[in-house]
Parts: C-alpha cells; sequence; structure tokens
C-alpha cells in the first residue's frame, strides 16, 4: 500500500510530494482528524454513498463539516485515480480541524480535508482459507462511533500483534467485545450471527454482510461478553480493505474447531459476489 | 498565544509559514505523537530538564526517540527565542512517528521533530484572585502517562467549557478524579494536600508546587474520588502556562466557601516566587 504520485490537499490535486501541512494543524497537534477508507472494485470506488455518509457523520461528531459535496468527492476520486494509475487502491479522506495558531482553537469554517490513494493493501490469501488470530487489549476507544484518527493503541500494539502472527487486536471493555482496531467483529452461535452495537464504529462492509446474512440466518445485535466470544462456533471480522476474513482464534483460544467454519465461508463467497459481481 | 515566524523542523530552523508536514505523517494519519510545553520565566526556559525528561518518557511510551541531545534542543529554543523575539513565550516540542507512506507502518529511526514558540498564553488575572471554576466528564486518557497530542475530549468539550465559564475540563473515571484536560489538579483537606497518583502525567509545575507544600503541609498521593474532590476545602490545578489556578467550583458544587482559602494562596506565592525570584 504506497502513496501515489497525486493528492486532493483543500481543493487541489497537487504532487504529494510538494502537499505541505501546515505544523500548526490541529489535527497533527491535537489529534483533531477524523477519516474514511474506501476500496476500489474493478477500479471504482465502492460502497461510497456509505463512506461519505460515515465520514459525514465522524466529522459532524467533532464539529466539522466535509467541505465538498458527495459529487464533488466522487469527481475528485475519480480524478485522483485515473491520475496515479492504480489497479485496484485504497481512497483515503482525512478532515481536519485546520490550521490553529495556538495549538488549541481552530475555525470550522477552515478545515484541512485530503484525499490520497494508496495501492491496494495486501492481505494474505492463507488468512481467508485458513482463518485469522487475534490478540485481546482492553481498551474502549474514544468516541467510538466516529472514525477518528486516534490509533495510538493499535499502533502501540503491532509488536505484539506481529509476535502472535495476528492479524489486528479485538478490544474489549468492562467484560464485552466491540471491535478489532481497524475491523468490525461479529460471532455466529447456532447458527445466529452476532454482532456488538455499542460503543463500535458502523462497518460499511459488515453492514453489508450482516445483509447478506439475514437471507437465511437470524442476526441479532446486542453485547457480547469476551467468555461469549470465545466460546463461539465461528467469528469472522470486516473491514473494507479485507472483506470478510475468518477468525479461528483470539489469544490462546481456539475458535469452534479451528477451521474455518460454514456460515463464514458462506458469507465469504455471498460477500464477495456482492463486491465483484454485483 | 500567536505563532512565531520562525519553527525548528527536523534538523533545521525555518520560517514557520513554509514549513511544510507531510500528508503522510503518522501523527497526523493515525495520531501517532507526543509534545510538551515549556514556558519561558524571564525569557528562558523554565524547568527544562523536567520537561525534557517528560517529553522523552512520553516518546519511549510510543516506542519514539527524542533524536536530539539535551543541549541540542536548549540551544534550538535559544535560538528559536533569540529570532522570534517574544518577550514571554510558551515552547512547543512535537515528535511523530513521522512519514507513512501506507498511513500504518512508520519508522521510529525517522521521526518528525518540531519545535515551536508562541506569544505567552493569556491568563486572566480575575482567574488568580477570585478563583476559576471546572466543568467535569466522564473520562479517562489513552496512555495518561505519556503526553500525547489526543485532545479530542477536550476540544470537543470547549464550547461547554465556554458556556460554564470554566477554565478546563476535570476527567473522572469509576468514581474517581485524574487531572484536567491541560492541567493537573489538587485538593486541600484540613490542611492535607492531596493529588492524585495513577492515571495522570506527572506534572512539572505540579511536583515543584507539591515540594513547595511540603514545607510544612502534609502531601498525600493516592486516589481522589469525585465526592471528595467536591467536598474538599481548597482545590487548584497546575500547569507549564498557568501556573498555580485555584480552583473555586466545579460543576455547580462551590468548593469551600467559593473563595481563594489560605492554603492555595500560599501555594500560588511560593510558586510565583520559585518562578521569578528563584
Amino acid at each position: 500500500m504506497l502513496a501515489a504520485r497525486f493528492i486532493y490537499l483543500n481543493g487541489q490535486i497537487v504532487l504529494a510530494d510538494q502537499a505541505a501541512i501546515s505544523p500548526f494543524d490541529v489535527g497533527l497537534l491535537r489529534g483533531y482528524a477524523v477519516f474514511d477508507l474506501v476500496q476500489t472494485v474493478k477500479g471504482g470506488p465502492f460502497l461510497l454513498p456509505e463512506h461519505l455518509e460515515r465520514f459525514r457523520s465522524s466529522a459532524g461528531m467533532l464539529g466539522l463539516t466535509v467541505p465538498a459535496t458527495d459529487e464533488e468527492i466522487a469527481t475528485v476520486i475519480g480524478d485522483l485515480l485515473a491520475r496515479n494509475g492504480h489497479a485496484e487502491a485504497t481512497i483515503r479522506m482525512v478532515l481536519t480541524g485546520g490550521v490553529s495558531p495556538d495549538g488549541m482553537c481552530y475555525d470550522p469554517k477552515t478545515p484541512t480535508f485530503l484525499i490520497m490513494t494508496h495501492d491496494l493493501f495486501d492481505v494474505p490469501e492463507e488468512y481467508y482459507r485458513r482463518g485469522a488470530r487475534l490478540i485481546t487489549r482492553e481498551h474502549r476507544r474514544e468516541l467510538p462511533e466516529a472514525k477518528t484518527t486516534n490509533y495510538l493503541t493499535w499502533l502501540r500494539n503491532h509488536p505484539a500483534i506481529d509476535e502472535a502472527g495476528a492479524i489486528d487486536v479485538l478490544y474489549h471493555f468492562g467484560g464485552y467485545v466491540s471491535e478489532a482496531a481497524t475491523a468490525s467483529f461479529y460471532i455466529v452461535r447456532n447458527r445466529t450471527v452476532m454482532a456488538p452495537d455499542e460503543g463500535v464504529l458502523w462497518g460499511t462492509i459488515g453492514s453489508l454482510v450482516l445483509d447478506l446474512a439475514r437471507v437465511d440466518h437470524e442476526v441479532i445485535s446486542g453485547p457480547i461478553s469476551l467468555s461469549e466470544a470465545l466460546a463461539a462456533n465461528e467469528a469472522f471480522i470486516t473491514s473494507s480493505v479485507r472483506g470478510v476474513v475468518p477468525i479461528v482464534r483470539i489469544d490462546e483460544h481456539v475458535i469452534g474447531d479451528g477451521t474455518v467454519g460454514p456460515v463464514v465461508t458462506e458469507l465469504m463467497a455471498r460477500c464477495r459476489r456482492a463486491m465483484y459481481e454485483g
């Protein structure tokens, strides 16, 4: 996932290596920023309206407004994709509170708005065939319903994630699981799909997958304790960048029989069809 | 507190309006950054060794290393102060994980290191004479022992702070108070000074003030419940930018008799003497 040659910054498409963010940007000095990631499918952004809705919602929770219409953003993304020439891409939109000369106050009317594209993030095929692992940490994201740029706990746990051969870290708090650092988390119990519903970011792909599950499975949203998660028949994560990934181990606990189960296998297939044949 | 003409960025002093942070800086994209603020007293940085120690400690908690010696940093600060010509200044040091082309991985060997100076933050004299207010929020900072750039909860609560005529927001969690968003928090009960000791940033000025208190007061570090805080005889906050500020109201609760009490009055005087006559 390498950065591309051109990016969009505050109304203009510029060369990425000439794009300058002010050292007084409140997104840098105070972490006051939101973002969203969109995947392309067959060259075009997938679920862009849903991602834009979430991006605007995240911005609103910080008192910010995305300074462009959906149509304008779609045009910029099309232009960036054409100029940067990815086969497929991950599109990143970032909105900060803008420049803050005192490192504290900012004018919500002059936010910093960035759109950049990356080559696709490489997901090992083995994750889909044999399942992936999660480690767990007790943590609750600040303002979890917003996709803010605060990934302190995730980045600090990167070495532990790598050491465990895990794909991500699953957060739990007060005995209940919420989400992975970069993905939504779900379990399957007796063929019922269960989704944590509080203290989580609304998942774009996750929501699609739950809809695909509802065709012939019960889907229940509600609290899931960590011990329920560990005792699940199957588990999976979803993210725009990775689609549906089966989870077969959480810390040292084997989920189900440790192989990719039938419900997750079916949901992976349905999700791929929805993305690539939809 | 306006930004000055020159700043230091990665080894060089440059014009602030020409200084460029990469849009791929992980401090911007993932909030992965720490900072520290130092106040000048009579033109020179006050408690610089203590601030540098804290800054290095914060950096270490994120797996980062400040890429300069104390002597080099002191020289840069002296140079910036001379060029920017403040009467007195607030010095801001910022360290991020550096440029991350994929918005995820960064090389801790190439961090982004910034030093900037601001004119002094204006603190109304009335706060010292009549005391200030705090509002409260249930919140626990992520990695509270590090001074990270994550101030989401503070900035989101700015309108509420302003509306209440408050100076800051006091955080409590699980029934216990910790610190204000931008200051340490202490109470006085029966002339004993009490300091929360867990889940708080080590205060540079706070530590100095506790030492000044120990001369003739008992000082106890330990958990302080919110109800103990509200029932205190006196309360105060400390920060490099503001020194000792008496707190006479927390939300709708009057602290003590609502005026600046004798212990805080004495500590304010001692702190000023230590800063300006020390």
